[in-house]
């Protein structure tokens, strides 16, 4: 079985996903234990369906990882990685915090609605990590909070934003974002480049945006 | 085990779930499902486990449920009637679409913070209800998506609004409410209603909601 995830492509990351992973039969597993997961859910999975999957036999899936909670630790971490990467760039860029939170959001959404079935299993199956591995991935949330974070505090201090609780604003945002990968699908009628210039609109208006002098002005302010 | 979506408590359906199933054994395995489900994963879960969880033998559950799948259904079924209800209550007030938008997004985020276990249940397993059962399910989706629509569309046609995409928009704003069930923890420092409250007043901005002569003035606008 083959999902458009695992198709090639040119350009941004998400079009070449788990290129991180090799050799090439543990980037076959994890393809096969992320469809595994989505359809069945982690604790209805065994490493047996995942190695069949794959073509491949239970003996051979253990070279590559030696349980089904280590697969599930490399989808989710490597998902985490990838989103808080989207997220510092944004926010590290040269530019006004109205342009940085449209540029995180555009990038965030179109990752959620292109990887829609890793995020899903990244999401949904948290609690399936070990206590350590839990840790490790709320850290990786925490950094991603706190970068989104820091571009609505900045443009609260520039005067670009109005926002009375940035924390509260700030999750919403992201959760916002986050939920795109429930319900986009392939066969809807937006490509996940307009949902995703469309979430940046939305965002702006949540925060209040507003154009400043010798700032550009964002491109859906009225 | 007990979750706090099974305590009782007056006023707000939420707060007294399942009270419209009976008898009473009916009522424990319908609790007992969502919380293995919730746990497990609904592929995960036999029904030997859910009439452990309820202290009752498989033989007992199947005097009130004949598959697993019925007892999905009648927790979709429920969940999503309870859904629709609410927001076509919000949607029918004699009010402006300014407090009528306010007021659906206040209480819709209020069921989904109270009820987290079932609305993650609900939403997540989706896939699992039979053909027929799917259908059902989705036609109740389409007319919680409506209500919102409608409002949406009553407050441009006022000129409350400012919303380009009426159905983007519309789709945001149930994913934004939506997703407050996968976060959403008692343990954290919001209550439903606060929630409800601020989730209100960021949608408000996501419409671009203005006082009009005569109407009374959102609360978070200024």
């Amino acid at each position: 079985m083959s999902t458009v995830e695992e198709t090639g492509g040119a350009g941004r990351p998400e079009d070449k996903p788990w290129a991180e992973v090799t050799p090439e039969a543990a980037r076959r597993l994890l393809v096969a234990a992320v469809e595994a997961f989505a359809e069945r859910g982690y604790h209805a999975t065994t490493t047996r369906d995942i190695a069949g999957r794959a073509n491949m036999s239970p003996a051979a899936l253990y070279i590559h990882y030696r349980t089904k909670e280590e697969l599930l630790h490399r989808i989710s971490r490597i998902g985490h990685d990838r989103a808080l990467e989207i997220l510092e760039t944004a926010a590290g860029a040269d530019t006004t915090p109205t342009e940085r939170l449209a540029d995180a959001v555009r990038s965030f959404v179109r990752w959620h609605a292109v990887r829609h079935t890793t995020a899903r299993v990244v999401q949904y199956e948290l609690d399936a990590l070990s206590d350590e591995h839990r840790v490790e991935i709320v850290e990786l949330r925490r950094r991603s909070d706190a970068a989104v974070r820091g571009i609505v505090e900045d443009g609260v201090r520039t005067g670009e934003f109005d926002v009375a609780d940035v924390a509260g604003t700030t999750l919403a945002v992201l959760s916002l974002c986050i939920d795109v990968a429930r319900w986009f699908s392939l066969d809807g009628r937006r490509t996940p480049d307009e949902v995703g210039a469309s979430y940046a609109d939305l965002v702006l208006r949540m925060v209040g945006a507003r154009p400043v002098p010798g700032a550009a002005a964002p491109a859906d302010q009225k």
